[in-house]
């Protein structure tokens, strides 16, 4: 996938690069949307339930489109690991980027800590409400939900590449109105496992793990599946199609 | 529509793909949608009936952008027929078609059953408030106001097609917010069926028939109205519209 | 500004086909908004008031995107006026174009009176909620906000046009959501009329004509004043400004 | 930066055409969003939090669409300082954009305080809720986050330039969210400044002064660590990052 680079020095520095933007990227979510939850217990719901959706839904669109063009804005361990799955990114970056988005996510729990305190009632990661199965169920639906959209609208050469950001941001926020009340909506084994580092709870932690690795990578593959070769399903499609870009008219 | 195909095979593989589209495009829709409604109502209104709106809206610009490129996106047995009887979408495809997205609404609908139960109160489906000629006449100026703008924005070339997803969604998202306590805003037969034959209630399920079918076909052909022929209408409004793409001039 | 049409007869009927888009689109807007403020009245709030400002800002953006293309999606006496001041908009279509907005208004709340009856408390036209003059003052300011985000966004040729309607239909939502509670942010004689005339309700109407008209032709000279002239401005700013659309470098 | 200006009259006045500009953008941003604050304050949170937030994301997105071709829309003397100290703004402006942007705001400020009256408990300045080193290291987060945003979205041309406003205002739009029940979220002196000195109220100022410079700036120079040159980067990058605008290929 790389071969286009000749200058290692080069290459090494832009993975390097890469990397310490997954990291920015996984700091800002984390602390912004964690920060959402921490603020609203700790002032008595000022934020409301549909305000910390919606901070957790921008700020992967705002991320999406300041630092995609730079280490393509996975921002978790899950994403990275299902496009690996499909050869849409090298698998020897994997352990990499994993590795920065869970500094991030730690880093940014741990400022929040040093914040606002470590009140056990004031716990900012994601803990089953209901049973473990019920959890389980929902983070393997919206993370294949997630990664469909995201393997429809930013790998697909016939979508409306520069809307993905906007796409992307939206199917997390109602990921997180519908699914937070039940599982906490994590679709990310980076948001779950850096409060839980920092406050040192791990309860129900392997449904966060389970969900998200097999919900991503099952999503990439049933949108793989219905993707077809590109050229003739843009030919034929484009007669009936009722969506079309006016870009290629 | 699609003599351009030679290859038979081809021809018949990408049906089925668009079909296998819209059944996943109908799931996500409404398993989404019922989830935030389910979820609502279990947890004694977490979600807020804006978070459910804002659900319903994100959730079908999501999935235009996501397999809009395949299928076109549909996802409304009502939509699919008004485009058929306007000659956009071909008449033998409507079948299948209804036949993925009441499948896909089905399937969406017994997974939330699976997940939360079948209490009574907390039915998903949408039921006229008031009386039914109320929630029809709703249902049908709703159905219209979609249909008018996916006419507008997604088969007009003057429009600016890439952000047909965007205003689509803020369409079914600002129908719902008001139609919502009246008739369930449902301007789809499918979101209807599926969690009717789920809980088998269909009281009053005439209205989201009648509505949605009337009302798409009304709004296509209003919109066919002052559609008149592209290229003079393009050269003369030019001068006097507000509105030009950068793109073209 | 219409020379460039030979054909009469062409010519009239795209003049025609403008009014209806009119009519249509200042129905939906109004029917829209007007039916978010009497089913909140009616359900005891489950709109909400956020949830009727979305509506607002989003119905405005939608039909700029439908009928943007036809009409200008003008669907706004004073903006018709405002835009004429200025030479963009021809003089003599701007009786005919307020005639179909206000016909559109008046149409959207009789059925929306149909519906809903008549009740004195579930009034949906707009009233100053303080004195006369604090909400003159208001509708002036958010007309002039308006006016000038619409001259900023859709006849500004350095603007990114295709988000016209994003911005102009932000800048309803959010001077709804602050001036809505004081004046009802009607910045359209149409808007106030329509339900003005259905209801027999004229108290402190002239507010809603003096506000709006003066600040949508204050608001489109405040921003000719800025706009200098194209060229040189466009060469110079482009090496300070950092809002550089990628299409144009 | 401006030497490709032969004529110093014509620079002349587009330097005060800029500022003209920015006076009315930070006006229209401070007047809309502070007269949120105080008309929620006034009827007892008929905005919402919520509400608030929405109004000071949009009016920063439609400011940007607005005047961001003209001025480059600043609005904050901490952005214009922080783009000064990486060469992207010429520093012998920044005394002129910083006075345009706190004269906008006072102006606005005043307005408010004309149209709603000075009641003490009706104050819209910011002014930390807990103790102020914890709002400093909050402003210093989210104007680092606002910067870092700017940068990626607006200064590097691999982004996607023309949804430049809809990031930044989002950024807006979710600080505000989770930060400002704790320091009132400003990011900006002159949005702090403005309501102080109408209502002569200084208590914590400092804090909106230290804590947005320097969040800005480092801000400004994190996302200047990651861009590397552009060409080598974006020749790489084509190839694992996932997000590509259609428009390049």
């Amino acid at each position: 996938m790389l071969q286009r680079i000749q200058d290692p020095y080069s290459s090494c520095l832009i993975i390097w690069l890469q990397i310490i933007a997954e990291i920015f990227g996984t700091y800002f979510l984390i602390f912004a949307g964690c920060a959402a939850v921490a603020v609203n217990l700790r002032t008595g719901g000022t934020v409301t339930f549909p305000g910390i959706c919606i901070v957790w839904g921008l700020a992967v669109m705002v991320m999406v489109y300041s630092v995609g063009h730079i280490s393509g804005a996975h921002l978790n361990p899950a994403v990275s690991f299902a496009f690996a799955t499909c050869g849409r990114f090298p698998w020897r970056q994997v352990p990499a980027y994993a590795a920065a988005q869970v500094m991030g996510a730690t880093a940014a729990s741990l400022t929040l800590r040093l914040l606002f305190g470590n009140a056990r009632e004031h716990f900012f990661g994601t803990v089953p409400a209901g049973s473990d199965v019920q959890s389980l169920v929902i983070e393997f639906i919206i993370s294949f939900n997630l990664m469909f959209v995201v393997s429809g609208v930013a790998t697909d050469n016939r979508a409306i590449g520069e809307l993905a950001g906007l796409a992307i941001g939206a199917t997390v926020l109602l990921n997180v109105l519908f699914a937070g009340p039940i599982s906490g909506a994590s679709m990310n084994p980076a948001r779950t496992l850096g409060p839980a580092i920092v406050a040192g709870r791990y309860a129900g932690i392997w449904v966060y793990f389970v969900g998200p690795f097999l919900g991503t990578v099952a999503g990439a593959w049933a949108y793989n599946l219905i993707r077809f070769t590109d050229k003739p399903l843009r030919e034929i499609t484009q007669t009936s199609s009722f969506l079309r870009s006016a870009r290629r008219n």
